[in-house]
């Protein structure tokens, strides 16, 4: 299948053209290196080394034999994103070409309203884009479970039967966000779901769990192959950034309590949970939702596993509460359902511990890059407004 | 009290200074002047004649013996969006400064992505504004019933308690708009329910029903003092649409069979529910929802109410349909509730037959200007994509 990747340069993007074309696809991306910009902004870089776009094209051409077509683009520019859909025509596009930051979008006006109108025009011009040139494509494109919150009832995937004054309908799944950039994705979807209504697109809405972990395949990558790893606080994950602390022993630095409970999947399910949405397309016309995450822990939980696993490997690190700098509730119900991959074939490729063990290794080499930037660790992004460094 | 209207210059936002200002309130006014500007690119001009600016400026003073405070400006300019909150000190802020027009939202992906854009960058300018100036002030921000949609179920005012698998919660009444243009309005309603429950922030949500009508008041407006009125496919609304068309003898253009179900007030009534909002404050922190709407009617009985009222003048008309346009349920069950304006006071001023004649009868002179820019009371803009022209 031809799939273009929006957003390639990134920590899924890069994963998923090695994994998709180590599967015999043939992969085209767009990027125009925003993430390394941004991560930039923020004092920070990947902990793990990665190499320049033409260093990657060409590991890649070595590596499967075959070339990934690539645009230096920002996707908000209609008129080349529709010429490169003309030219390369793909059978697929999978969107992942937004700011992808919680913590990035809650940092100031310019932040949050760069965040929302970025990640909505991007998205309606790859809508606008395919439908005048390739309406039959699959588009797959990338939501968050964070866009649900945390509501007291399960969460449905993306629709459910409603009952109301004695009548029913099947309706969206009402969307309670947490952040500008969370409830960017919001607006995004309800595009993405419009649009398939309007103009018969099919498109498969991925409301994923927090990615972590260093690799995306059992083997370590190859030279200039690895994917990024980022460990500020801004586009660092939870579980990515305990890994990153443990291996500098610095205290696991839990927000608050800890007793928020999130989804959570390693890079290698993500890949796997992409593939089988690329390989079983919708119809057209179809909007489909997948809730995308291999299990469900809060992060108090996360931090002791991260810490058990470190002390396997001979670093011993405490765990410490810091000021919850988030407007999020820290103890609450949360029960998101999961079948629709399942359905689909999707099984957990590994269990939590060996995933931790194994970024756990993966970083050591890295300790001097994170030991440089460690100031980056520490969260001065509140979402109450006010900065407390 | 010092309300500031964003999109003074607006056909609700001049009717709403004029209102405010005979209850003894003191108006500020934002505005760009982009409604005259998309009004002239859609080939149109208001059919009411309407008065510059500063023209307007000075009939205010003449009437209210009170200066309207004027500022011209992008409401997307953050800097100087809060050096007015600062220097003006606002109780409450009428934000009405958004492209409001569903097909102008349609016309391809430059007028969608300005659409959305724009509207979701001035909402979260204010928001932010208001949290580093004057959290306490209470922000009306105007929503449309649109957002909803037409569900199979009762349509609740903003939230209802939902059962599911057993639970249940309070959660947002979902929403399912059908336009570029009307989720816009819906990422703008998200945006604000979020800053109400991180800063504490104040608001009210209109969902408003499709306004019409001449006059803000029983009384004819003095010179320079009418507010504008659109007939263009674009920024011209239903019911104001035919009765332009019914002055100059046009056949009223229902779009497909007309059974499209929609609510409707008139521009009095919208006045009257902005003050109640206005004037009756939530907490801080509590983000409502009031659906606002006098009536509900399908479109093709719209359509013969005009052609009696101007049948009633000595105007014969007949009613055509056209290839609807848009794409929408033509047929479909239709239940908005409404409670919480009328719990507050809401009182329909006038039966939907005296506000018809008044149109009628205050547009008759507007003729000529119907007549020489007609062309555009006939749609091109097609939801499917293909422009029918």
């Amino acid at each position: 299948m031809k799939i273009l990747i929006a957003g390639v340069d990134g920590y899924l993007g890069w994963a998923l053209a090695q994994h998709l074309a180590a599967r015999g696809h043939d992969v085209g991306g767009i990027d125009n290196f925003f993430r390394r910009r941004w991560v930039a902004e923020m004092g920070s870089c990947s902990a793990l080394p990665i190499a320049s776009m033409p260093e990657r094209i060409s590991a890649f051409a070595r590596t499967f034999d075959k070339q990934l077509s690539f645009w230096n683009l920002d996707l908000r520019s209609f008129d080349d994103v529709r010429e490169i859909l003309k030219s390369w025509s793909p059978q697929a596009i999978v969107h992942l070409g937004e700011c992808p930051s919680a913590p990035y979008s809650m940092i100031d006006a310019e932040h949050a309203i760069f965040t929302q109108t970025n990640n909505v025009a991007s998205t309606l011009t790859l809508l606008f884009a395919m439908r005048d040139v390739c309406p039959e494509a699959h588009l797959v494109k990338l939501g968050t479970m964070g866009e649900y919150g945390t509501p007291n009832v399960p969460i449905a995937e993306g629709f459910f039967e409603i009952e109301y004054r004695g009548r029913t309908d099947r309706m969206p799944f009402p969307k309670n966000a947490g952040s500008w950039y969370h409830w960017s994705k919001v607006h995004d979807s309800n595009n993405v779901m419009f649009a398939c209504g309007l103009w018969k697109l099919r498109a498969t809405d991925v409301m994923q769990g927090v990615v972590f972990g260093t690799r995306a395949a059992d083997a370590a990558p190859k030279e200039h192959m690895s994917t990024r790893l980022d460990f500020d606080q801004a586009f660092g994950t939870a579980i990515n950034r305990f890994c990153c602390q443990a291996v500098i022993g610095h205290p696991l630095t839990v927000y608050g309590g800890g007793g928020q409970r999130r989804t959570f999947l390693p890079l290698r399910d993500s890949m796997q949970c992409l593939t089988i949405a690329l390989e079983n397309p919708p119809e057209p016309g179809e909007y489909r939702v997948f809730n995308q995450f291999e299990s469900v822990h809060d992060l108090l939980s996360l931090a002791h596993m991260v810490r058990a696993a470190a002390r396997e490997l001979g670093i011993s690190v405490e765990i410490i509460s810091l000021d919850n700098p988030r407007v999020e509730r820290e103890n609450h119900y949360y029960q998101p359902e999961r079948r629709r991959l399942t359905d689909l074939g999707y099984r957990p490729s590994c269990d939590l511990r060996t995933e931790l063990k194994t970024a756990l290794v993966d970083l050591t080499p890295c300790r001097a890059t994170i030991e440089k930037y460690k100031q980056v660790l520490l969260p001065d992004i509140r979402w109450d407004g006010v900065r407390s460094f």
